[in-house]
């Protein structure tokens, strides 16, 4: 099949640092390219690719500080991608609303994955007056935010199967990893450690966005039982996973996916996870981890840990979160769109 | 002749408060209807016209603190007119690059005024690859700074014959008036009217951005000669400017247009600034003002402003820089649009 997978330029693809987005354009790009296809990734010039890459734009926006207008590129990006289309069998956007008046008016299947929440009051009114998009979201959580919206499909994210693999390891310390922010609860990954007595190592960094929320609630709380070591990348993930017990995520807000959760089962690492947007989706309570109410019932479970066994969350990431599965959801969607609209089966989520 | 404004969703039109895009469309809007077309305005449901008001927003983007992605409002807004191109003879959009693809591959003709600075670097590469918008510069400097652009035309802005009108006043100051930025340099107005014996009132406004500014380094150079009088609004401005000797502007960018020079001489007020951007384009030096490479230059200036006649200062801003000359210049241009493009006149600019 002739793909086109279009990436927002904000970093190149993959990321060179943080970018969620991004990273999950590449895992499908490569794993799409990996099973014969044929696909074309539009994307910003430092990105790296098996694909044949269209460099819309010659480096990854957020790295340059000179660019004050980041949406004249992404306008040049969509003009690029229409200038081609007929190459295409099917067009798969990654760049929210920006591309659905331009492509509703021409012949080849478009298809656009969410990758943000859904929950802001001032997309409701913009998604419902666009026309048609074949909206994909990324977890029911998140789909559940918006149910007047036209989705076909609900796609989980998936993580190429050997980029983060088990290490052996003993374990001696919980793991929170990601961003410092008020959303994601560091302060409670440290209340929650420190009640059940073990170390707790954030492996995060800080946001200037953040900066005042680190120095003002978090910093104070840290000692040697609670020790930050800066933000890790791709190779240092595996260590620093497979040596914790659990993944702390004890979230405050309605993630869409979170991608961290995977990271830790893919290394066979549990999760122990607030009840918040997709925890439910990608935590199996007793199996890959433990997914919980309050910091109490998280001091209980991280007892319980013990009781879980790490090859059987690893099978489960493999089973359920691999690269590879979710490039034959997006296969099976593009499929049902080539086929005539009346025959179209809804056959993911 | 059915035509289409096409406003940023930003500001109301006219603004409520500053806005300078959104207060240009309001006076070519409201002279359209006067000269008897039938103008319909694509815009934030705030906002207030005689022409047919098309609400794409409940309310200006600027105003409403909840509204965090402001990209989706205007692609529904671009929908909105492409859902109605139909309906028009022109489609005149004053929002930058979005429209380009959209509007290329359908049969009403498109305007496209620019705005704002077009020597931003990123902005050229964006220019050069979307297709032809029919851009029009609004100074001959803007144009100049980027020479290859699709430019059909130049149309500096225009006022309402009547909004601003010359009041009967001693004057016994000098005026600053706009925004306290470091671009705008109200530390040389400060030193030019100091330098003079000469009374200075500012009548600007603090932005957050520029809140350090202030406050580093132009407050404390304020005193009884140098009065931050706040920002005013459009029934004050009359009193303000026809009480002043003249008008500073020693800008130290390349301003594009500078809507503060025209309000001046409206009011037969004339303007000493320094040569900078559109200045030499709107300043006529001599008759409605004289144009100064420094601040020596400025203070003799000030002294030579008895020479200048107000009354032929507002003669002058009616002939050359009403918003009915600018309204006419954008109907010589929708005409020769709508005629075929081997016959099309260059006819302004």
């Amino acid at each position: 099949m002739r793909i086109a997978q279009i990436a927002p330029l904000f970093e190149a693809v993959p990321p060179k640092l943080y970018g969620g987005t991004e990273r999950v354009v590449s895992f499908l790009t490569e794993e799409l390219v990996a099973m014969g296809h044929d696909v074309t990734l539009f994307a910003s010039g430092d990105s790296i690719t098996r694909a044949h890459l269209e460099a819309v734009w010659p480096r990854a926006l957020r790295l340059d500080p000179n660019i004050r207008d980041t949406i004249g590129p992404h306008m040049l990006l969509l003009e690029r991608v229409r200038q081609r289309a007929q190459d295409f069998d099917i067009l798969h956007f990654h760049v929210d609303h920006m591309a659905a008046s331009l492509f509703a008016r021409q012949s080849v299947p478009t298809v656009t994955t969410m990758h943000g929440r859904l929950d802001l009051p001032e997309l409701r009114p913009v998604y419902l007056g666009l026309p048609m998009m074949n909206l994909v979201a990324i977890s029911q959580s998140q789909r559940a935010t918006f149910p007047e919206g036209d989705f076909i499909a609900t796609v989980p994210h998936g993580l190429p199967e050997h980029l983060l693999m088990p290490m052996p390891a003993e374990q001696n310390y919980v793991a929170f990893l990601g961003r410092i922010s008020p959303e994601k609860r560091p302060d409670r990954a440290i209340r929650i450690a420190r009640a059940a007595g073990i170390k707790l190592k954030l492996a995060a960094k800080v946001d200037k966005a953040d900066a005042e929320y680190f120095a003002s609630e978090i910093e104070p709380m840290l000692g040697p039982d609670a020790e930050l070591i800066g933000e890790i990348d791709e190779r240092t993930k595996p260590e620093f996973l497979s040596a914790a017990h659990a993944l702390l995520m004890p979230i405050d807000w309605p993630e869409p996916f979170g991608l961290v959760m995977i990271e830790a089962a893919a290394c066979g690492t549990p999760v122990i996870a607030f009840n918040h947007g997709s925890v439910p989706e990608i935590v199996e309570d007793g199996v890959t981890g433990f997914i919980v109410d309050n910091e109490a019932e998280a001091v209980a479970a991280l007892a319980r840990v013990p009781t879980l066994n790490r090859d059987k969350i690893r099978a489960e990431f493999i089973r359920r979160f691999s690269a590879r599965r979710m490039a034959q959801d997006y296969l099976n969607i593009y499929e049902s769109l080539l086929i005539p609209q009346t025959d179209r089966l809804r056959l993911v989520g």
